[in-house]
C-alpha cells in the first residue's frame, strides 16, 4: 500500500495555485523546474492573469481544475491560505504545499492564523506541509515544488538518485544540495518541513524509511517536535541500514537564539540529543560537506569495514599523519602482524616502513605486481577491516588498475586519498573506491562512518524502540511524587537501589537514641522538602561521635535551618551512620520535553560541573548500559583500580544505576527530574549506598 | 648584505650533477622544469653519458664547469656525495643540495656517512642542504632545484607569489602546494629540509622571516633540533608582521612512531610545542587544506578585524549555524548596539533578525541600496571587528556591488561566504574580499587568523626572544642540585616561594619536640631522596594531636620505609605543622630537549590526569603570565569563588608560581625536572604554600 506521504513527495499531478509566467517568482519557479527538467505528470497553474504560462495551459480558478489532482502547490499570502484550501479539498485535491511565511514564526497573530489552518487541515484529513516551507522536490520522477534556484545552478543531475534530504531550513537544503551536487551526489527526495503545523519532521522520516528510492538520508534539525516518533523512524531507518546523516543546531546560547527566533520553538537540550543520536545509530555532522561527503561514501556501506585501520601510503610523513588522525577519530591502527609485515617488506625497501602505517615509499611505482600483492594480503587479513590508500596523482594513477582489481577480488572497503591530479578518479570511482582529495575531509567522513558500520551490529536503538519499552512510564505505584528526601531514598530503594541505616527523629533526644541504635559516628540532616541546599542553609552536621553531640547538632540545625528559610515546613532530621568514604557518583534522570526519560551519570563532587565528565542515555538503560555509560567517563579509573587504589563495586553501581533508571520511568510523567548525589561506591564487593537523593516534579 | 642562504634559496645559476634527460628521473625533472619555466639563470647540466639534455650543453665533469656557480643539485648515490662535495667546493660552487636518502634515516651505517658529510661541510664552510631532501623552487625566479611532478600537474602560476612552504617532508611540501594551488595560492618559496644534516629548519625561517618576497609562511615540522633558533626565526616573522602556519605532526604515539622511523628523530612533548606556538602568535594547523586556505586569508591582514564577529545572512538558520560555530571557535558574537539594530530594522522585514546573528531575509535583493547602508553601519561600527555575510549563488551576485563600495570605504575584513556558484566570486576576490565555499572550513580558517590578529597585539614572543630572558639559566647558585624535599623547598623558598614551617627530625623525641614547638596537629613525612613515592611507602602519617602521637608514628614511618625501600638511605623525618585546607595546586617544570625550561600548572590531586586540565608555557613567566595559565584552567573557578566558595589568594598563587619559575631556571642545565605539589592556595590574604616538592637532575 502506498505511503500516506506519496501524493506529497511522489505526486502524480500537481497544480500551482498563484502561478506565474516569471521563473524568478515564487508562482514561476517551480512551473519552469517541472516543464524544463520534464516532469511526466500533469502540471495545472492557476491563476485568473494568465491564459498560457510556460507553455502550459493557465486555469481561472481551483473550481475549473480537474478533479482528483494529487497535490496543490500555495504560492498565496498566509491571510489567504486556509480558504484557499478548503477550496482545494472541495476540489478533490489529496495534498498542499503551504509556501506563505507570517505564520506561528512571526509572532501572535500569525501563530492564530497557523491555529486556524491546523484546525480546518485536521477537521478535513487533508495532507498539508509547511507553512513557511520551501517545498520539495523529486529528482528521480522531476516533480519540483520547490521555489529553490539551485536546481538550475547546481550540476545536474542525469543519473537516479538514493540520498534524500530531509531539513527544517530551506536554506539549509539549497546550500547542502549544491555542495553535493559539487561532490556528484545524485539526490531522490529533496524535502524541507517548514513550520511543521501539520506534519511533523519524523513523519517524513518514516516515508524516507521505507522508501525503495532512498538508501541515504541526510537531516537537518532545529527541534524535534515529536521525539518518540522519531525515534520509532530513525530506527527503522536503522533497520534497513540506510545511514541517517543529521546537523542538529543550536550548539551554544548564541546559536540557539537564532534557532529560536527563527522556528518559534525551544532548541532542546544538545545532550539528549547527542545521546538519542548515539543509541539510534544516527551519524551527527557538524558541517555540510562533511554531511555530502559522508553521503557520497555511504554508496558503499555494504563493503566490509570497521575500525582497524591499515594505511598504505607512498610518504610516510603522510602516512604518519592519518595514523594520528584516525586514532584521534576513535579508530585503531594495528600493528600488522609479523607474517603480514614480511609479506609486505617483500616489495617494500628498508627505508619504508611495514608495521601500519605502512610507507610503500613513491619506488612502489617501479613494481606494479607488488601493489596487487600487498594490497590483496591486507584486504584479506583479519587483523584491519579498512584500507585508506594515499598516492598523489601520477602515483594513484599507477596503482590504479591494481585497486580496482583487488576491490573486485575482496569484499573490503579501501578509501583512496588524492591531493594531486590523479587522472583516474573517475574510473577507480567506478570501480568501486571512492576517493578523497583531502587528509583533513577524509578523516572527518571515514571516521563517523566507520563507527555508524561498528555500531549497526550492536542495534542498540531496539531496545528505545520495541513498543514494551515503556519509556514514557506507568502510573506510579505512589499516589504522589516522593515529597522529601527520606521519601526519595525510600522510593528508589523499593526499587532496588541500595541504600543507607537511617532514622527519621524529631526531637533532640530521638536523634541521639537513633544514633546510638545506628552505631556512631552518624550524621544529621535536616529533613523538609522546603529546603533544598541544606547544607548551604546549615541544615547538616557530619561525624557526631556520641549522643551529646548529636543532640547538640539536632539544635544547631533547627536553628540554622529557621533562620535561612523561615517559612520551611520541617519534617524532623535524618539520622544516618557515617558510610565508609567510596568514589562518589551523581547518577540523575530528567524527563527531556522530547525524548521523554533519559539518565545522566557522572563523577560526585564540586568537579562535576566544571568538567562536565557526564554521560547521558535515554532510558530504559540496563546494568550494561549502564557500565558502558560509567565506562565513558574520563574519571571511570578511579573506580577500576586506578594508580592502585582499590577496585570499587563496579557491578553494585551498575545495578544500582538501571534500578534508579527503572525506580525514575515508574514516577511517571509528574515527575520531572531525579537525582541520587552521590551514590558511594564502596570497594569490590561491599556494595554502594545513595546518601542523598531528591525528586522534582515537572514544570507545567 | 645577503643572506647567508641565498645561494640556495635564490640562485644566479645552477649545476645538476648526474643530469638525465629523462624528465621522470631525479637527474631530469628539476633540468625539465627549469629549462620549461624559463629560469633566468645559468644551468649546468654535468653528466659524461651526455652531450646535451633539454637542449642545454652537458659537462663532462664538475671540473669542467665556469668557476663560481652559485648551486650545485647532486642527484647521485649516498656513497658518492662526501667525494662530490669537495669537488664541488673545489670548483668554487657555494652551495649544494643533496638529494640521496640512504643517510641518518638508514641506521647505522647511513648514520656514519652522514656524519663523514657533516665533518666535511663544516670544515669546507660549503653551504649543504640535505640529505634525503626532494630539493627546493623558487616559484618566482623558476629555479627549481626539486624532483616534484607536482609543478607540471597543479595549477600554473602566473602572478607573484608571496607565500612560502618550508617542510620536514618532500611529500607534504607538494601535497600542500598541490592543494594550495588548486585555490589559487601564489608561492614564492618551496623548501624542504630534509634530514637538516647542516641547515637546521630555523635556518630556513630566519631567512624567510627578513626575505622580502615572502608575506606568509607555511611549515610542517616533525621535529626541530634547535629550540631556541626556532624561538628567534619565529619571532622575526612575528616582529615582521608575517603568519608563521604550522602543521606539527606527532599528535599520538602511533604517528609518532612512524615519525620516528621517517626523520630519525625523536617527536617532542607536544604539549611544548603547542604552548611555545602560542607565546610565538604560530597558527597552529591540524589540515593541509586549512593551511591553504590560511594563507589565502592571510593577503587580507592588514585590514582591520578582531574576534567580534558581525553575521549577516541571508538564511536565520545558516547565520544561527555560523554563530555556533564562532563562539566554538572562541570567537565572540556580540548583541549589537541599538542604536544600530535599529539602522538594521530598518530595511529587514519582521521576520528577519536585526541582534546578530543578523537575518537579512531572501528579499535583501529586491532592495539593493539597504545592502550598503545595513553594511556601512556594521562597518564603521565599534562594536564588532570582522563580518562574515553568508549568501549563496545569485544571492551574492546581487550584493557583491555594493559589498566591494563598502570594503573601500571602510578598512573592515569582510568574508563572503557561497554555497552555491556565485559568477562574481573572481571580482569580489580583486575587490579584497575572500570568498569562502563552506561553512566549516571557512570557520576553521577565520578562526584562527582571528586569533592572530588579536595576539600579535600582545607581542608575548618579545619575552622569550630577547636576549636577557636568560631562558637556559644561569649557573647554578647552589653547587649540587637540592638532593632531597627538604633542600628543594629551601631552594625554591630561597627564591620566593611560601613555605610551612617545618622541622627535620631524626629520633622520636626530636619529632616529638619539634611537634610541640610547631604546634599540634603537625604531620610527619620520611625525609629520603630514594623514597619519591613517601605515601605508597606508608611514610607519610597526618593530623597528629600530641607528643605521643607523632612519637608513635616516628617508628611507624620508619618500619614501614625500611619494609618497602630497604636499600633507602633515610635522612630523618619531617615535621610539618598541618597547614590550613586550601585549593590544591600542582606547579612543574622540565627542561624541555627542544624548547628548554618549560612551565606546568594544573589543580592538584587526583583528578589532575585523568582531566589533564593542565596548561604550559616557556619560561620565563611572570605573575601576569602565571595568572593567565591560572584563568586557562577549566577548574580556575575554584580559586574565584566558584558558588559561594570563598576567594583564594590568587595574587600570592601568581607570585609563587612566577618565583618557582626564576627558582627552576637557576638551577641550571642539569635540572631535568621539578614539582611543587601540592601548593595549597589559602583564602585571600592568607597566601600559599608550597607543602612538597621535588628536584629531578636530567637524563644523562
Amino acid at each position: 500500500m502506498a505511503h500516506m506521504l506519496e501524493p506529497l513527495l511522489n505526486p502524480a499531478s500537481i497544480a500551482i495555485i498563484g502561478a506565474s509566467d516569471n521563473p524568478g517568482r515564487i508562482g514561476g519557479m517551480p512551473i519552469d523546474l517541472l516543464v524544463r527538467f520534464g516532469y511526466a505528470g500533469a502540471v495545472y497553474p492557476v491563476n485568473p492573469k494568465y491564459e498560457n504560462v510556460f507553455g502550459l495551459r493557465c486555469y481561472r480558478q481551483v473550481e475549473d481544475l480537474p478533479e482528483g489532482i494529487d497535490l496543490a502547490v500555495l504560492a498565496i499570502a498566509a491571510e489567504d491560505v486556509t480558504a484557499m484550501l478548503k477550496r482545494c479539498h472541495a476540489r478533490g485535491i489529496r495534498a498542499a504545499i503551504v509556501y506563505a511565511a507570517g505564520f506561528a514564526e512571526a509572532g501572535e497573530s500569525g501563530a492564530a492564523l497557523q491555529d486556524i489552518m491546523e484546525a480546518y487541515v485536521k477537521e478535513s484529513g487533508m495532507l498539508v506541509a509547511g507553512p513557511n516551507c520551501m517545498g520539495f522536490a523529486n529528482l528521480n520522477t522531476h516533480a519540483y515544488t520547490a521555489f529553490a534556484s539551485v536546481f538550475k545552478t547546481a550540476p545536474a543531475q542525469t543519473e537516479r538518485g538514493r540520498v534524500s534530504l530531509l531539513t527544517q531550513s530551506g536554506n539549509v537544503c539549497a546550500a547542502v544540495f549544491a555542495i553535493a551536487r559539487e561532490l556528484g551526489v545524485p539526490f531522490s527526495q529533496f524535502i524541507n518541513t517548514g513550520n511543521e503545523a501539520c506534519i511533523d519532521y519524523s513523519a517524513y522520516l518514516e516515508y524516507l524509511a521505507q522508501d525503495p528510492q532512498t538508501d541515504v538520508v541526510i537531516g537537518y534539525i532545529e527541534e524535534l517536535r515529536d521525539g518518540a516518533r522519531f525515534i520509532e523512524a530513525a530506527s527503522a531507518c536503522a533497520e534497513a541500514d540506510k545511514p541517517l546523516i543529521i546537523y542538529k543546531a543550536g550548539e551554544t546560547d548564541k546559536g540557539r537564539e537564532a534557532v529560536r527566533s527563527h522556528t518559534s520553538a525551544l532548541a532542546g537540550n544538545q545532550a539528549i540529543y547527542r545521546a538519542a543520536f548515539s543509541q539510534l545509530n544516527v551519524i551527527e555532522c557538524q558541517d555540510f560537506a562533511q554531511m555530502a561527503h559522508i553521503a557520497e561514501l555511504a554508496r558503499y556501506r555494504q563493503r566490509s569495514a570497521g575500525r582497524r585501520v591499515a594505511i598504505v601510503s607512498i610518504s610516510g610523513a603522510v602516512g604518519a599523519i592519518l595514523a594520528d588522525k584516525c586514532i584521534g577519530a576513535g579508530l585503531e591502527v594495528p600493528t600488522l602482524p609479523s607474517a603480514l609485515q614480511d609479506t609486505l617488506r617483500a616489495g617494500i625497501p628498508d627505508y619504508g616502513m611495514v608495521s601500519n602505517p605502512i610507507d610503500v615509499t613513491g619506488n612502489v611505482v617501479n613494481d606494479p605486481g607488488f601493489v596487487r600483492t600487498a594490497l590483496g594480503a591486507l584486504a584479506s587479513s583479519d587483523a584491519v577491516d579498512t584500507i585508506i590508500v594515499y598516492a598523489p596523482g601520477y602515483l594513484l594513477d599507477r596503482m590504479a588498475d591494481d585497486l580496482a582489481t583487488v576491490v573486485a577480488e575482496h569484499g573490503r572497503l579501501i578509501v583512496a586519498v588524492d591531493t594531486g591530479r590523479s587522472t583516474r578518479r573517475e574510473f577507480l570511482r567506478d570501480a568501486g573506491i571512492p576517493v578523497m582529495t583531502d587528509i583533513g575531509m577524509t578523516m572527518q567522513t571515514l571516521a563517523p562512518f566507520l563507527h555508524w558500520h561498528e555500531r549497526r551490529a550492536r542495534k542498540a536503538w531496539r531496545v528505545l524502540a520495541q513498543p514494551g519499552a515503556s519509556r514514557a512510564g506507568s502510573t506510579p505505584a505512589a499516589a504522589s511524587l516522593p515529597g522529601n528526601e527520606y521519601d526519595a531514598r525510600a522510593w528508589f530503594a523499593s526499587h532496588g537501589v541500595p541504600t543507607i541505616d537511617e532514622r527519621i527523629a524529631t526531637s533532640a533526644d530521638d536523634a541521639a537514641a537513633a544514633g546510638a541504635e545506628l552505631g556512631f559516628p552518624v550524621a544529621l540532616k535536616v529533613l523538609s522538602a522546603d529546603v533544598p541546599h541544606k547544607t548551604e542553609a546549615g541544615g547538616v552536621q557530619l561525624r557526631l561521635t556520641n549522643a551529646g553531640a548529636v543532640r547538640e547538632a539536632f539544635h544547631v540545625v533547627m536553628d540554622n535551618v529557621q533562620r535561612h528559610v523561615p517559612t520551611a515546613r520541617i519534617d524532623g532530621v535524618i539520622v544516618q551512620r557515617m558510610a565508609a568514604q567510596g568514589v562518589e557518583l551523581i547518577v540523575g534522570a530528567v524527563r527531556d520535553p522530547v525524548f521523554g526519560p533519559a539518565l545522566t551519570v557522572g563523577l560526585g563532587g564540586t568537579l562535576t560541573e566544571l568538567y562536565r565528565d557526564v554521560t547521558h542515555r535515554l532510558l530504559p538503560v540496563d546494568a550494561t548500559g549502564a557500565r558502558e555509560m560509567l565506562q565513558e567517563l574520563k574519571a571511570f579509573p578511579l573506580l577500576d583500580g586506578y594508580r592502585n587504589a582499590p577496585l570499587r563495586d563496579i557491578d553494585g553501581a551498575c545495578e544500582a544505576i538501571a534500578a534508579f533508571g527503572r525506580a525514575f520511568v515508574a514516577l511517571g510523567e509528574t515527575a520531572g527530574e531525579a537525582e541520587i548525589n552521590p551514590l558511594t561506591v564502596r570497594e569490590r564487593g561491599q556494595g554502594v549506598a545513595m546518601l542523598d537523593a531528591l525528586v522534582l516534579p515537572a514544570a507545567r
